[in-house]
């Protein structure tokens, strides 16, 4: 079960980016797991179904209706953003494909709780001035899905 | 999506109608939400895998290894108890089978949130010495998913 | 640390019993903590400020301006109904003040965690038409309190 | 209510500056939130308490006992890193103080949630190679209080 952290208004490149992880995953026979929204969650979902997969959403607000139409589970949890630190929780691994602030949360609660990361086009850290190599960043959708069942949990 | 509130120390007659209603919700193409550890809940998810459904289970620790070997898509929330709000906030219905208090906290929640709940040799309520008629409680596990699919959300 | 559980929409009589339950938490140097809404919980707010305590306010929503004016630390969850749980968990005994299904559910996750709950005018449980006597019920406020401090976790 | 997002384990020099921060939050009347275990942590929180203030820790574990002694209002969630969320959300403004992974999801949850942040020899951000300027970084823990006072919600 890997996760994939984006955001909900990614521009096209990010959403092709996204679609090519989602597939690559599928293709892999990992479970997608994501916030279930639109945007790069949709493209990404879009992906893994397109390949066959099966794809996770878990949503910030009371409403399954919100989910994307290429979620296969979603779930409803009404906790707001504390959801992304279920997303982080449940996974095995985290690609981080571009994204906003939600990302940097998911990026950063994962490093938090040892949920191995990879980052494709996202943020990334320093301190003080320092650059800071917290996770493995790639260029190709297919390198971050290698890398990710590479490192994951379990 | 229905969940079944069971607890994880039901015996061997509470255990065979966990099984029951998990095998008819299979059988009417519902999803089955748990909170995914043994006892009743393995019982449901076993019971809805042999009729060839779908089990989710929300897990209260951080480790997916702690499911049943029945559920398809385990999430570790980390969340302990916490995570019964989770499992009745992202289910249409609810079923309740016997059980201890952590399935009393479910019927609660889901009495609160406005999912629609049944019961099947379960809790029942009173106040202040008069009974509360809060939720059906039927007789039958086809008469439980009979019930909840009629009255479920959405 | 204790825990009042109480309805937002208690009457007259229940807000009472729910204002002496707070001045007796108070007198005692308990810290009351509650859902900080309105009804029997600012009831039982103010029965403590009038007696010189310590307020703490757990609210579901994302505004701290839903707290009722007793609550001297408003905690804004953003959480939902899913905020019971974290009442439970933070204190070191629960009182239930009468109360509808959010009470309810605050006994029952009590009553799974190990916090230890005192009933006045509350839920009472049966199980496949017994009687469950899972937790004391008392008649007074001051026995409520009484009994709370004595039977309290730490 | 000011939050203070800081490392458990902290070096002396930046719990000199979480205690200047927690000194200058209390002296300025603010209440205090933070994750309530040690090292900066407890630095901010003795820093307020020697100026009079009032200190509220939301803690990750089931145990009171794990927050530091200079917090006055501890709550334990277990809900583990997912309390970071509810640090956030309940702050009208955030101090990032040098710190980790944990205040670097602190920072990111607050700036995808509303919640104003001001940072203090803390994770600078970029994103595909770019600077991203997402909240004012200052020198001083006198400015940095004068500035999330300013800046506050509500």
């Amino acid at each position: 079960m890997v996760a994939v952290a984006t955001g909900g208004d990614a521009d096209a490149e990010e959403c092709a980016l996204a679609e090519m992880v989602g597939r690559e995953l599928a293709r892999r026979g990992a479970v997608l797991l994501c916030g279930g929204l639109g945007g790069g969650m949709a493209a990404a979902c879009r992906g893994a179904k397109e390949a066959g997969g099966t794809t996770v959403g878990i949503l910030p607000g009371a409403q399954r209706l919100d989910a994307n139409p290429y979620v296969d589970i979603a779930l409803a949890t009404g906790l707001g953003e504390a959801r992304n630190a279920l997303v982080v929780r449940a996974a095995d691994a985290l690609i981080a494909v571009a994204g906003e602030f939600g990302t940097l949360s998911e990026i950063a609660l994962a490093l938090r709780t040892g949920t191995p990361v990879v980052g494709l086009a996202t943020w990334q850290l320093s301190k003080k001035g320092e650059p800071v190599d917290a996770f493995p960043q790639v260029e190709t959708a297919i390198d971050a899905v290698e890398i990710a069942l590479a490192i994951r949990k379990r």
